[in-house]
């Protein structure tokens, strides 16, 4: 499907502009030399927060981009919840990300790459708040490929 | 039943021990007018890292017990895994926390108050590392009450 606007220059889907500013942030963690996987958090078609994997940076397992994220906006925000939010996240979330997400209350995760391995879908549990809307699969491609490639980077040196 | 030393003095068991230290930050946590819910991790008999919940004071959902208490634990060793450690947890962890565990690798959990609405073994699902072995239930009813406590007051203010 191709997009236009009304004066026939094609026009970016909300869902693939946005995972676009969440994969600036996966580079910036492949600059770092971390896994590259990137998110931002949408309130009202505006960033409020963004994050990127910080595993090996801050020796900490937990670090993920999503949690960086979320304590971002929420700082942003000066509030705890982030309802009327969306996260975009390279990868699908894992078990704890999701688990964080909850506790956000947020409105809606979408994310790039599925993750059949870690995901927290694979558990086909309801760990997601009730309110909280999933899509997957946006830029799959070019989400996926960053991963795979730094893996097959590392995997050589 | 009753644990005595060889001199016939009483012995408070390791896990019971370890939990009231995990008590002690609960009530650092009540003191600060937080969800009163606290937690250690041990290493080889030594406590390594400390924690308590912070979501009101940092406004920060995620700001959970563990959490705090996994970021101490890890800072101290330097190291990314929690191999070899122990989590003493007020309160049976929730499914983040519980996702965060998997990725520190920790060798155990010891929890005290089950939670029926929140934790993370409601789902009955493998979300916890294979190696980490789980118990639950050690100084019950002094953590459970703790929290209950905390909420009935909440609920008459």
């Amino acid at each position: 499907m191709k997009y236009v606007s009304f004066d026939g220059e094609p026009v970016i889907p909300q869902h693939e502009f946005f995972m676009n500013e969440a994969l600036k942030e996966a580079h910036l963690a492949l600059e770092a030399n971390e896994i590259p996987i990137g998110a931002i958090i949408v309130a009202n078609g505006r960033i409020i927060g963004r994050g990127h994997n910080l595993t090996q940076r801050l020796n900490d397992v937990t670090a993920h981009a999503e949690m960086q994220a979320f304590t971002a906006a929420t700082n942003f925000l000066g509030a705890k919840y982030l309802q009327n939010c969306t996260l975009y996240v390279t990868l699908e979330p894992c078990v704890m990300c999701a688990g964080a997400a909850f506790w956000t209350q947020i409105s809606g995760i979408v994310f790039g790459a599925h993750d059949l391995m870690r995901g927290f879908s694979r558990l086909n549990m309801p760990i997601l708040h009730p309110k909280t809307i999933l899509q997957g699969g946006i830029l799959e491609k070019q989400c996926s490929t960053l991963i795979r490639d730094f893996f097959a980077t590392k995997r050589k040196s």
